[in-house]
């Protein structure tokens, strides 16, 4: 950790983003292009992601499992969207053993082709269904440009594969995945407000009838993809020759759903609450939550010492997760730098006058505020202001999101909002791919989604060609 | 699940083993030869496995990161011993993105090299030192002769790295990680008893000085390595050019070890605990630990249904993991075998003259004895009597092994003894290559380990040549 200071948030942001992932000790490259090792403090936000996400799977009724990363070329192939859409970036094995292979294997960018092979096995009646299962893997989608945490040649992620019965129902599981699980997790653990909506058909996963997502607006004004929920009809069961026996005694095709949030969320918490000192963690993910920094002398070392590693212990008797930093190598001025740029919400200073004093000093990561609290009273009010640093960051994000968000009444205005990467913009669109096409051939903004259950925009007009609007889209940047 | 019989387990071990994992539903084979399916049964065994380890690694000081999967093959091959011993078992991706590669990237066997040559850039200093990481990890290794569970070409494990200013503390380390991660897991979780101890030279892990092993012994008569740990001294750190300068100002290597256990536990399981009827699972690790099949007639349907949820609601409220099952179309028989053929420990049948008479049939798969227990204390006797369950389970398989070992006197002994896979030889061994070729020549038994800590063999000489015996040794055919 060097004392250089890091990039400015608002004069480079993608040299900040770079420079945070790398000295919070989040991520950095391999020898391999593109492929990241996420490193302890990095990895330990993911687990914290993974056990909030993997909770909310199963109290839906999901189940996990585990298929092979390697998939037979012509099992991918099956399901020719799919394929289409995944060529370009599939790696391939094509010597094992010491031997050349008599069909190359992809490394999986995504399972549904290994996994609807495998439904074919194991549905043969409606009592069968529906499937919800879910798996936890690394994917490979090989990146021409790569950034770290956000589009790597590797990720982390969950992929979710359901089989249902009826279309209705897969619909339904399609919308509870992507409110009670991803929206859940997304606002109210990782504090990132999202906008929920519909992808348009040029967007949509390739092989899905229709696409939702979630997309969260980072401080550069640029949107993220956070997490996606595919309705994927009928297609993968035709394909794989999918059927079953239904209560009509008739053979049919079941109907899936897919849906996966990956590692470029710990990316995305980067960007959406970071600022010029570094990063920012909401309490609900963060790997220390308090961080105890002991202020000492020579001659009162010992005992300032003994009292915070006191006070660690009752904090932790309270289930905060504590990091005394006891370090004798730094000074405090330094510890303060270092877990600010990591981002722990609250920090607590003692020293040999607070001692006496019968007091700390707390500091909120979130707002710089500093407050001095009764020692005594300390494990008892960190709860409250740890969830008070959840409830802040969400409300700044929120505040932040509408601050640059735009209701553009000319497709001129949309124009120079996004060409600054001002955010959002919210207008009419006719449904029409070539208005689509045009705007992003001038602003580099995509429609990032059609919003659901969302307020009316400012004309019933398409802000491109001025036709009737068939829907509200949400226009931006995006990562 | 269909009511045709298992293959009887003393009779055709093998077609048992394999019957038993694909009915109970574990886990099935993929197109891709030697790889699996994890089925959402077998998997919720890992998970439960992954937590007992995960919990111990963090207990124990480890953080977990995360390495790539690809690692290109310079890298692999920059520690010779490394690549001698894996280069036969690997997979390389030659193609990615729609190109050949420069060089070509293996999947990862083990990750030794690609995290060594990052530690290179993470030690400088004696301050950086312990380095103590572990990532959860699918790895690939090309089977010839795969076996479901046990030895396939993709496997999930937990793999441990760590770094070490001095050998003393890293052979700690190693030993910490035998006993009180592994041991204490495979023991005291899976209630499999383990020989605890180090490998011959020819049966260590390539580029270890010592390895340390887990021996525990299937019903057969055959030894499975159940985990191991590996002291790797300063060969890593010296092909990968890792120094860090010491506390008198030096340069000098750390020391390495390395660590694993995966997914063939439960592949274990199976073989260590497993009968006629089909898998035995130890509650600590059993997906369900309690099963209640409700016996109904047409009249009493609904009273009976109801009073089955209750009870499920209030040994949950226990925090026991219970499956109540329901289902209309199959009869209490079926459900019977199934549960047992799927190795959950307790059975609760519930009918009208139970509920009449205030009590249920508490049925135990380890002994198969049943007992009648009164309704209102079921809740409050089930964690003792699982717990018993574990305790029987674990004494059990550890009075199996007591009787499959024999300390023979001669040499003519052991290889008739081994010959029949009787189970564990224990005898005096010269330490010579010479006579661990032959015994495995003769009997196709290797040295499993030579027991740490353990009362001396029969004789002191070896049992295969007469010489002096230089340590105990114990033989075993293995998987």
């Amino acid at each position: 950790m060097s004392a250089v200071r890091l990039p400015q948030q608002s004069q480079d942001f993608p040299a900040w983003y770079g420079q945070v992932v790398r000295r919070a000790g989040l991520a950095e490259n391999s020898p391999v292009r593109g492929a990241m090792v996420i490193k302890p403090y990095g990895y330990a936000i993911w687990e914290a992601i993974q056990r909030a996400l993997d909770d909310r799977i199963k109290a839906t009724g999901h189940e996990n499992l585990y298929f092979p990363v390697l998939v037979p070329a012509s099992v991918l192939a099956q399901e020719s969207t799919l394929i289409e859409g995944f060529a370009p970036e599939v790696a391939l094995v094509t010597r094992a053993g010491g031997k050349e292979l008599d069909e190359p294997l992809a490394l999986r960018p995504t399972s549904e082709a290994v996994i609807w092979a495998a439904y074919g096995r194991w549905i043969e009646s409606y009592r069968d269904l529906p499937l919800l299962y879910n798996q936890w893997a690394n994917v490979v989608r090989w990146e021409l440009r790569p950034r770290i945490l956000l589009r790597t040649s590797e990720f982390l992620w969950q992929e979710g594969h359901t089989a249902h019965e009826t279309e209705d129902e897969a619909v339904r599981e399609v919308l509870t995945i992507l409110h009670d699980v991803y929206a859940d997790v997304v606002e109210n653990v990782l504090a990132m407000p999202v906008l929920r909506g519909r992808k348009s058909a040029s967007e949509r996963f390739p092989g899905a009838v229709e696409t939702y997502t979630l997309e969260a607006l980072m401080r550069d004004g640029k949107a993220l993809q956070a997490a996606t929920s595919h309705f994927l009809g009928q297609g993968f069961a035709r394909a794989f020759g999918v059927t079953y026996t239904g209560r009509d005694g008739e053979e049919q095709h079941p109907y899936a759903t897919s849906w996966g949030a990956s590692t470029r969320l710990v990316g995305g918490l980067v960007m959406a609450h970071g600022d010029d000192a570094g990063l920012r963690l909401p309490p609900a993910v963060a790997p220390h939550q308090v961080v105890i920094v002991p202020i000492v002398r020579e001659d009162d070392r010992v005992q300032v010492l003994a009292a915070a590693a006191a006070l660690a212990d009752d904090l932790r008797a309270e289930g905060l997760r504590v990091r005394l930093d006891d370090r004798e190598e730094h000074r405090p001025g330094f510890k303060f730098h270092e877990w600010e740029l990591r981002g722990v919400p609250c920090r607590v200073e003692i020293g040999p006058r607070d001692l006496a004093a019968g007091s700390v000093t707390v500091a909120r990561r979130d707002t710089g505020a500093k407050a001095t609290v009764a020692l005594a009273a300390l494990a008892g009010e960190l709860p409250a202001l740890l969830a008070d640093v959840q409830a802040a960051m969400f409300a700044a994000a929120r505040a932040e999101q509408e601050r640059r968000t735009a209701c553009p009444d000319t497709y001129a205005e949309m124009v120079a909002w996004l060409r600054e990467a001002g955010g959002f913009a919210r207008a009419g669109w006719c449904g029409g791919e070539d208005c689509e096409a045009r705007a992003k051939a001038d602003t580099a903004a995509t429609i990032r989604c059609l919003p659901l259950g969302q307020r009316p925009a400012a004309s019933d007009r398409c802000v491109v060609c001025g036709e009737a609007s068939e829907a509200v889209a949400v226009w931006a940047q995006a990562y």
